[in-house]
């Protein structure tokens, strides 16, 4: 990694840096390596305040002065920026960031408004690194928007893109319990999740559906049943999977610790040594214990078994909010950089 | 009901009186009119002790003062009553059940001892009670022991009955979120709960494959995945299921809403009115607001949708101390008293 | 109570009845024996919905048809009722109740925006019912505005009022810990609450200190520290209290177990059979015990010991959307109703 | 530091190496640049298991392989070792730690048996690390016994030393939320706690006041009020304080943020960059967000204001399991190896 430190860091964006995700973007960049703040946006009532006001910051990292006295601007295209990363609300992210695109700069979002559009990549960086060359389709150039895809679908794609790739899927089921934090700070249906169980959350099914379709270019059943439980991060599924091929449990396993995906090799500064982390422990993984796992970026496995309806049953765990969300993107970014896909 | 009016009350024992399903046995049976607590016994330590000072008592009815008076004795087989309802250990219930019997009594046991004897009941009442004539095949008569079912195989029973009978199952895959109060008061994983999610319960996948088998008479695939939630009553539960003719979704609900088993025509004291209740709403049922529905008898059911993998796919709810453990046995013992299978 | 077996129920309406506290007036009011709903009101998205549709339901009682079927309407002052239960945020509720009581209707508001003018009553029923006095004084008879106490004073005075008749009050001390349900079903703080204490409520000291004397007609020091903790429902307090003349701690606890305020004989619907219960138990009240005590409106007192720097210390605990809003609500109209202060 | 890179790391034993406190140990000094873990100790039932199969491994931390198969022994005192870690239960842990204490080990102990010895130091090192001068008083020397106090008790003398040692400190009031972690891995009163308040922890009120006077060599009034809360870890307390000087808020708030006692100057592996953090938000200290804070040695502080009964109120937090067990009992060890007085 010669290169980058001979030259400076890269000046970013953070669009909606006041929400949850967008704080979250603010942490894991506000020490960077290759990566520098510049700007901060957030919505209207924020403007012109210190980010110190205007955010109300929960995350565990004591906010930096410097960053704490920056000034929330609104999300002008031309702030001198060559990457911005996204929290925006999908009701404002889709103009904003193709603006930005048009400006020339590089939008890795974390919104779903650009989501499907077919020359879009939705890239989860261990997944489908080489969705990224749709981006030369896109009529931005040298801008560009890249997305990522929704909190279930990133871990649910990391556990069975191993599978698909040495087995083969024929169908997938899963049934999650999704983290407070997913539903971001201000949510209508909070009030009721402490003591409970709510078994809906809007869209979701669909967009579990439809993403992990693009992501794994496979088109097979895949049903999904979303519920929102009392635990504050990190996303839990309840996996079924049928397979082509009929491997043993050993040799699922034995894919999964294999399994060393090409970004791997770059070791760049967000991915985790093991992007999964299959655990024997009869009663792992478990979001308390292990969602900050590699800065919260690995992928934990537990509980193979066989199942009579599909071929194997088993559990995923990934953080919502690091791995399902900004450390998703910030990975992304970090992968263009090496690729030469970002220019500064 | 007029014969029950005019005779006294039936003399019960409830063995294991202390924990959480005790409690709730004598709070469901203090103002019971046709049940009368005459008897309340615990392991050795609270022996002669008061019923107050044996018992940290956590209902919300308060203890009245007659119970809280009642010295805890050994469960001795030759206790002056009728019936003894058993809330026992599994570890102590197999002989301390079977000598109550031998003695003459009925025991209606939450306890899982005795469950798969051939000849023992395994009894939802509005699902099998005509397995109750197994009874006449235990070398105890007059005695007898009855026993109740898994708390989640409780409510799962009761939702797939109605569809066995109109439209026959051949696969169910059920993912469990369960809740702490089915682990009873002492649990030595209960610290880990708090924001957590906990992917496995000793033995219970298995025990919810064979009881669903024999209660239903039934033998097809059932996959269950079991998960301990932090919610504090109310087992949810997230069902699939295949069906042997192909009902469309509004043939389902029909079935469930018009569910009327035999013995809700007897209008028993812990009979809800409706065993179950189908919710129209996207995000129902949910265990805050309705794992105490009607007594915490009824088994609320929603969000019934095509499944790409299995037929149909639900939600189920059941209070697991009451409807699952306590009140169905409550109920169970009200049907053999109206069919003359206890005698006093 | 004969007087009101011949007379058609009292026409009320309720205003902002799709929020937390509006559903829970709903709830209370739907079979009230003297009360009937004839109108729900809401802000402007929710005008001509019906109501199952405008409020998301989040009470335990299933809404019934009727209500269900009602519109959802403006809160127009000539609305055809005698009584307005109001639950209106505080940011409009100042206007509206004017306008209603303007209008000629009793105006029972759970708003803070009247309470603290002079000739306006604030109501504990148990506490000041001869406060109701004010309302000759005011300016829109035969209308009238009564309100309602901020949730943690209602349980306070509660448990005081007896202290300071019996042995007078010199000082108090009160640290809270408030359930997450009374920041109403939408609130910015939630997402952090779960596995979290918040040290701050804004503007709750204040109110708590200047709310508490007006009902007590007190001057002393009154130091409050509020929380708010991770619990659905339910208000605890830690108390100190200095008295100005030194009972033990045996005519302390005779006090509140002798306390049956005027408003006792009356039997009010609403009314507990006991307004204050003292528990012996060394760790009682606990908000999931006894919150619901008496149809959630006794206020649980326990663990009273001297101190060394007040003169005791106590536990408090109130349910504090039922005691502490709309049920008090409810209980002040009751009684208003019987003194012939609501014409109809 | 020099003279230590030159030797061999300290052979330590943890004692009590399962539950709670000693897994925490256990995460600790897995990678301590001065320590080196050669024994570890279990009850009967474990003794003969690999640790990772006696052990149901709760920390984040992965446990070592090194660690997870190393044997589980008994409490012997001829373990070769020259410092032990005591994590044991009260009940036994009077005599096991004079057992290793007579065999020449130094014991630094979480335990209460000796707490109230008058020639054991009971040690919060920030506080008052010249109590360990004691040990030149104890019959075992070359080895002794050292204690670490009751978790509450460590916070809030952290945060009242600096009060006392600038203006004197006349009467002290704390209200105590305190974790779930605090009650240990196996509690009878966990299943009630999820959405509750416990108001009662036995033993608790008195150890505070017992030990709080020993460390800060200080009669005064001193109430305490516990309870228990849904939290995982993390200490909060609500405290109110009396001086004997009386200056103004800024000035508190100085003592606080000036607060550098002696050990700092050490900078131990263990100490936190700031002992103490005063909170300028008036929202913060929140246990989610900051009871893990430098490595969850830094005792959070915020809120202060003026009171009508004491003179000042304000808000304390730390880590329950680190800063008020094992981190704090590790840190003391450094200290006593840099101060001479463990030999090895």
């Amino acid at each position: 990694m010669f290169e980058f430190q001979d030259r400076k860091p890269v000046p970013v964006a953070i669009l909606g840096a006041t929400g949850q995700v967008g704080q979250k973007f603010v942490e894991l960049l506000s020490n960077h390596p290759w990566f520098h703040i510049v700007a901060l946006t957030a919505s209207e009532r924020s403007i012109g305040k210190k980010y110190r006001d205007a955010a109300q910051w929960r995350m565990k990292t004591p906010l930096s002065e410097e960053i704490a006295d920056m000034d929330v601007v609104t999300p002008n295209p031309n702030i001198d920026c060559c990457l911005a990363f996204s929290a925006l609300d999908a009701d404002v992210a889709g103009d904003i960031e193709s603006d930005f695109a048009k400006a020339g700069k590089i939008v890795v979002s974390n919104a779903r408004s650009h989501r499907y559009e077919p020359d879009v990549p939705l890239i989860v960086p261990e997944v489908n690194a080489n969705h990224l060359d749709l981006l030369s389709r896109q009529s931005y150039k040298p801008g560009g928007i890249v997305t990522n895809p929704n909190c279930v679908v990133i871990p649910l794609s990391m556990a069975l893109k191993p599978l698909q790739d040495a087995f083969g899927i024929s169908a997938v089921d899963v049934t999650t319990f999704q983290a407070i934090s997913g539903a971001g700070f201000v949510a209508t249906t909070t009030m009721n999740i402490e003591d409970n169980i709510i078994p809906y959350i809007a869209d979701e099914e669909e967009k579990i559906q439809k993403e992990f379709s693009k992501i794994m270019d496979l088109q097979c059943p895949i049903s999904a049943q979303c519920h929102r439980v009392p635990v504050s991060d990190g996303h839990f599924l309840s996996v079924g999977v049928t397979l082509k091929e009929k491997p043993d449990l050993k040799e699922v396993i034995s894919c999964w610790n294999g399994y060393s995906p090409e970004i791997q090799s770059l070791q760049l500064p967000m991915s985790p040594q093991k992007p999964l982390n299959y655990f024997e422990e009869n009663d792992y993984p478990q979001p308390k214990l292990h969602r900050d796992l590699d800065k919260g970026m690995t992928v934990s496995i537990g509980r193979l078994r066989t199942c009579p309806n599909m071929d194997f049953k088993f559990c995923v765990l990934g953080h919502n909010i690091i791995r399902g969300a900004a450390g998703g993107a910030v990975l992304t970014a970090e992968l263009m950089l090496r690729n030469g896909q970002i220019f500064w």
